[in-house]
């Protein structure tokens, strides 16, 4: 039961999808710490796979049934699912604008392990995952109501997490979203002012730099952005030009899994496991070219909570420098105040 | 120490402010529940005046020296401003540009009472922080580097308040941020295209179908906006067009306090003091005019956590029907699950 509502003095589209919804009594007092689940009840772990809508992929033994245990990586829809096609909406108005949440919604589990983390698993196991991403990312983007395929993680209550076992979300989104639109055109600018890849630059300029490198191999480079919105904000970027995440070849799938697992490896080793989020942003799959796109992952640990300044303006106050930051993620600073005068 | 830096890739920019950063521990599992401060050790708190900058109003006694008790609420500049004038910066290159976060950036204590919420206090004391909020408004607004008033509250923690007790803060912004831009182009469309004013189009349908109206009296009305982007979220809109806050009356300000305290008194109600922010969207101060603008508070419990969907995308999924919510907050229904055939 999910609609799109467009906001007519913004433009921006909402999603308002009421299966997840609760009553009242569930919003009060939010905060408060809750015990930690064990997996009994938990829907993604083994055993509990009839819990869950039937799996659409999993990486499993041959000649095991579907939705049976024994899998590695596991993927079904989202049972409260966000967009998914067919759902009738009432007719919109010319105030109030409203259209079906076409679409999908899958949910990805990372392991059959209720305790494992991606922060923690060995980084194969994180390539499997990421060779699921590639595999539901190429059936999603062929289906003709999606129109922009996003890939997230939320790990740990306070990012969102509503289940505590390690898994991913794909968004199978019927619009090209705000952000990425922003991200579109700025590089179609710069493509066509500069005739480079706005992100090519970048790459060979914070390289130069090393100021705000944090790590590198050789299919990517992970670098806190200089205008990063969030403390210790980070973007793993693949080094060589490539529009879309499910370009990614098999050299770059074993890369990849290596320095994503790094990078949350030391928010996990420098905050104690943290909340964090990730999402990777890639190419429309609307049916045009965005040979100027340049797909990459942003990730960030949920270390600050953004107030009514941020929900007010679109425009965030950060409180540590991405400077400050790649210093204390490298360990070349165990100070994270970021103060210019650090750096010199 | 704080700098605006832009993406160059969205556009967007960001104030990077430092001094309020932290050592990396202080962001070591930022939800663990804190004991509750008492105002012992409280800035904010009467006799504790020389803890805070200076002030720059206060509404006290006749014959008071500034800086001392007996005030009932007080201005002063925020001692890590997030803007403030006469910072240099490095200069910024083509990829990296970066500038001044000029401005000004105050807290407006609202009550001497350590224990006082704006959810509780009675509306006459409402009235005398909004007539501050009024003064305060004027005076920045002819500071020359404030292209932008915005004036803020966050209420509780999980809000992103760092002081329990009670206060709003104002911010001197040199630049009208996205969001104000976004709907001051909507509103411009609206108004070229349909010759109205689309904020006093959106009240005076609401109130026709009452549907998502909450409150309402001779000068404002409450509502649930359609497209809502969060559960509960409640707009505050003056009933006639009124393009900037600090063209508010005597008689608006009195019932501006009583509708707004009636809104954050049924929060406190239904969801048991919850977490909460608010700010005022207002034409922006930078020279030109803005005929077409309609001042209003919007005000959001923080009841649900954003995810990484909503980090990559700008796009918000909401798990409460604006329709639910009126019905809830007005006690048309006691249940919040907002499935539409609830309003049949």
């Amino acid at each position: 039961m999910a609609e799109l509502r467009q906001d007519i003095i913004t433009g921006h589209w909402v999603v308002v999808a009421t299966e997840r919804a609760m009553r009242p009594t569930d919003f009060v007092k939010p905060c408060i710490a809750t015990p930690q689940e064990d997996g009994r009840d938990c829907p993604f772990c083994p055993g509990h796979e009839l819990m869950t809508p039937l799996e659409v992929l999993a990486v499993r033994p041959e000649g095991t049934e579907p939705n049976t245990t024994g899998w590695q990586v596991r993927v079904f829809p989202n049972k409260y699912a966000a967009f998914e096609t067919g759902e009738e909406v009432a007719p919109g108005t010319e105030m109030y604008p409203r259209r079906p949440a076409d679409g999908s919604h899958e949910v990805i589990v990372h392991s059959p392990d209720h305790t494992k983390s991606l922060a923690t698993m060995p980084p194969e196991e994180i390539e499997l995952v990421l060779r699921v991403y590639r595999h539901r990312y190429r059936a999603n983007r062929e289906d003709p109501h999606v129109r922009y395929v996003h890939i997230i993680v939320n790990h740990g209550r306070e990012s969102g997490a509503s289940i505590e076992h390690s898994h991913s979300q794909l968004f199978g989104v019927p619009l090209v979203p705000n952000l990425v639109m922003q991200e579109m055109a700025g590089a179609s600018w710069h493509q066509s002012r500069r005739n480079e890849c706005v992100f090519c630059r970048m790459v060979s300029e914070e390289l130069l730099a090393g100021q705000r490198v944090i790590a590198k191999n050789r299919g990517f480079v992970a670098l806190a952005p200089f205008a990063s919105r969030l403390p210790f904000e980070v973007w793993i970027l693949p080094r060589s030009h490539q529009e879309s995440f499910d370009m990614i070849n098999e050299e770059q799938l074993v890369e990849f899994a290596h320095i994503l697992r790094d990078i949350l490896g030391k928010y996990h080793q420098k905050f104690n496991d943290p909340p964090f989020n990730y999402y990777i942003h890639s190419a429309p799959c609307d049916g045009s070219e965005y040979p100027y796109y340049h797909w990459h992952l942003e990730v960030v640990p949920r270390l600050t909570t953004p107030g009514a300044f941020e929900l007010g303006t679109s425009m965030m106050i950060n409180i540590t420098t991405p400077e400050s930051a790649a210093d204390l993620l490298t360990g070349r600073s165990e100070r994270g105040r970021g103060l210019p005068q650090n750096m010199h």
